[in-house]
């Protein structure tokens, strides 16, 4: 058996090695015999482990080939979230377009008008929104895996995040949503978005404004050509891959809504299915981990039931 | 600042807490002021600190739209590349396809004819080659950040890489190449091969035969359409993405040939890459990490000087 039962603790810092936080939890124990599959966990959960994504803080994204589906984390990134709804609701992203896809590393759009149109209600800068206090009033469902990154990771309200003694954050998982910048902090705001699209570029975290994440439409926003100018930018304007516009669900009307609910991360469905995937085992994973990261873990998303 | 300098160990089993490996090595200073960038680094680098690559172990793949070159990993799994080479040397790939493109995971291709000619001097199956003795005759160079999967992690021959006591292995980040297989460990061969398109799925370590990495063209191998049938997989043939064939690049007249050249390594410069990014500290990026993860790691290769 290849099963590594003893993993070495992390490498840090001479000074610091070997202290465990105070909030120290262990793995779960392996379930016996194979693992259930998600599609199992998710058949055998209540309606209450589902939450209803919320139409005021979701964005629909249309391509020729389909509806991307952001969800937006109005409790980390509060003054972003509401700039890009009031960008939306300006009609700022009218006929916009993908002007950046970097392999492995991001897809970025924008309003791509040229001359761009500036915003009205809606503004090009906000403060960074890159961390919150430790303290505030957000949930942290531990993933107690170790993590390269931080002392500890796990998700709030379905988002992928990381704390420290300080502070708590969003994390740059694949699929992730943050706000594009020029090098001053501040220059960020949501007129131009990005998502992952590749190895999880953790170093991000805490540099830039993650304000939410795709939840539907991962496989268009991935698989656009890759740009041949610098930083994956596309060379000309006909390469943009056009949307129709970013729209905020609650104004959509709703028979052209897509109603979806999300496995709440709090719940012991989401608990079975993560401990299933870390100790993975059925015909073809013969050698269960034991670990998993965080960026692997998929929240489920369905049609509302 | 928020730069996190008392990053916490990783969380272990209790039983093992605070074991450090005999191997545990120190993560290297923070270079004073601004970080070196890759090209930077290359600019500076000795062609001492450069490997050709050889022509019997590399692989061309050539698309439409460009050409997908793949080195060719013999220390790690040695039946394997031997088979790869012979199904290309029997014309076993002549017009093959690409099969499957499961978003955040995996793009995988074949021969793709139906129906499909068997082999002939190569072979469907092998036993697998998961991983090696520690002690085998391969090198290690340690990358020390801490690691979700593996005790150590590093880079062999430019490869990425992980090992525990007992055994070294190949790791599956991004563009590493793999071979597809059934339920039976022993099922593959090199029929069937893969590459990393997403978020680095670790777990699948030490249960495949990883026998190389896409050196050029991730760019065409990940952003493929994604198939819509079970796991990705194309619904018909003519989804299938066509290349001519998989040739050895040493079956290939030189004046077709792509020469490249991948960084050591083992070398002063690669070290100097390596801490440059895990301290990435430039006008853009102000708080520097001070950790790196394995699969965020990208080995320069570039033509032959």
């Amino acid at each position: 058996m290849r099963i590594a039962i003893a993993f070495a603790v992390g490498l840090a810092l001479a000074s610091t090695a070997c202290q465990s936080p105070g909030t120290q939890h262990a793995i779960p124990a392996a379930p016996s015999g194979n693992t259930l599959t998600p599609a199992e966990v998710i058949a055998a959960s209540m309606p209450e482990e589902w939450r209803t994504l919320d139409p005021e803080n979701t964005l629909y994204m249309d391509f020729p080939n389909g509806r991307v589906i952001i969800e937006l984390a109005p409790q980390f990134a509060p003054k972003h979230v509401a700039n890009v709804k009031a960008l939306s609701r300006e009609g700022f992203f009218v006929n916009g377009g993908v002007t950046r896809v970097q392999d492995n590393f991001v897809t970025q759009w924008a309003q791509a008008a040229d001359p761009a149109r500036p915003p009205k209600t809606g503004v090009e800068k906000l403060n960074a929104e890159f961390t919150l206090s430790r303290n505030a009033p957000v949930p942290f469902d531990i993933l107690p895996d170790p993590d390269t990154f931080a002392p500890e990771v796990g998700f709030s309200n379905g988002f992928y995040a990381a704390r420290d003694k300080d502070k708590v954050w969003l994390a740059h998982c694949y699929g992730m949503v943050g706000a594009g910048r020029d090098s001053d902090e501040n220059s960020g705001g949501g007129t131009e978005l990005y998502t992952i699209i590749g190895q999880s570029p953790r170093a991000l975290d805490r540099q830039l404004t993650v304000l939410g994440k795709v939840v539907q439409g991962m496989e268009i926003l991935a698989a656009f050509p890759r740009g041949t100018g610098d930083a994956g930018f596309y060379k000309t304007p006909g390469e943009y891959q056009r949307y129709s516009d970013i729209k905020v669900a609650a104004d959509v009307p709703e028979v052209q809504r897509t109603n979806l609910e999300t496995m709440r991360t709090d719940s012991a469905s989401f608990q079975t299915l993560v401990n299933s995937r870390r100790w993975r085992k059925d015909d073809f994973y013969k050698q269960p981990v034991g670990r998993i990261n965080l960026c692997n873990v998929t929240v489920p998303v369905r049609v509302k039931q």
